[in-house]
């Protein structure tokens, strides 16, 4: 293994990933969502974009093998290996309007933040942070097209595997959600784990 | 009637919708659909943002009465009459990489540029067009949440009608897509129609 990131509740962290490379994102103590951002490193106006993932997927289910395309429709990361099956990619981050509108609270942690922060690190500093992926989100979709968010099916040691196709820069923040089921009303941590690809 | 505007197709067109006015879409021909987005015109960094309505609505089907959320979770417009019943709210504005990528077209007409070129009338020049409701679009989810474009249902005639709940800029595109299904192969003309609401 190349690099190992414990992300503590409530925080996010961001990792360099290289083409070719895999990135492990493990759910360590389970039920616990990571909202993810990915640009491409050598250009930072290319990003994973859920929305045009939906499009070139004609899905709005993640499932092993699909890649993770851009807004500009190129596949910057796939997803190799998944052992829930159950993720978000039409939610957004939790964001300060969130908990300010929602709950009537002024500083409560968030994804937003949280991921902006990260991207410090890589002086990455978007006008708008992408729409994430959730991983191990669990909304469950009704047949009238309604939802309802579950807790997330994931246990301790549960995990996604993507490979790099580009060199890529990845945020990923534990969701800071504590006061509904997304994370089982707990937030805990998550490990991103960097090895050198099969 | 206080205002009409056609919009040709392959074009976009822009209007300001003032707060308490209504302002109806409706396909002239029927099977077009209609790329969306609205600014708040007193701030134009708050638009109306389908992935935050996807998280305030619990949904990702739109009906009658449903508002229109903006990236701070605060309703700008209303929905408030439908005579087709079927949209989308999670698929994307067609741009250069659509036709690009799929197609091998360098200068096929998109909707993201043209809602970007209808935005200039009201000198909106977002580093990022907001997400677009895609009205009349018809997105066919089977039970692995996969999804198929078909014609939409919509007829000679059909509508929208939108209550603004503040002052807004509303941008339409009629959606350029005429190699698939989205439209029925084909490009017509939308009109938009403002009155002083009811």
């Amino acid at each position: 293994m190349k690099e190992e990131v414990l992300i503590p509740p409530y925080e996010g962290r961001s990792v360099s990933v290289k083409e070719g490379e895999e990135l492990c994102i493990i759910d360590v103590e389970g039920k616990q969502v990571g909202d993810f951002v990915c640009f491409n490193h050598r250009d930072t106006g290319e990003y994973v974009s859920p929305v045009h993932m939906r499009a070139s997927l004609s899905s709005i289910r993640l499932k092993e093998g699909d890649p993770l395309y851009s807004n500009r429709r190129r596949p910057l990361m796939q997803l190799v290996r998944d052992t829930v099956g159950r993720h978000d990619f039409f939610f957004p981050a939790c964001d300060y309007y969130r908990y300010q509108v929602d709950y009537g609270e002024e500083n409560h942690p968030n994804c937003h933040d949280n991921l902006m922060k990260a991207l410090e690190k890589y002086r990455i500093r978007p006008g708008l942070l992408p729409d994430p992926i959730n991983w191990f989100m669990n909304n469950l979709l009704d047949e009238n097209w309604d939802y309802e968010i579950r807790e997330p099916l994931s246990r301790p040691g549960d995990y996604v595997r993507l490979k790099a196709l580009e060199d890529v820069v990845v945020a990923v923040s534990t969701c800071s959600q504590d006061m509904a089921p997304v994370n089982g009303f707990k937030v805990t941590p998550l490990k991103l784990q960097i090895s050198g690809g099969s």
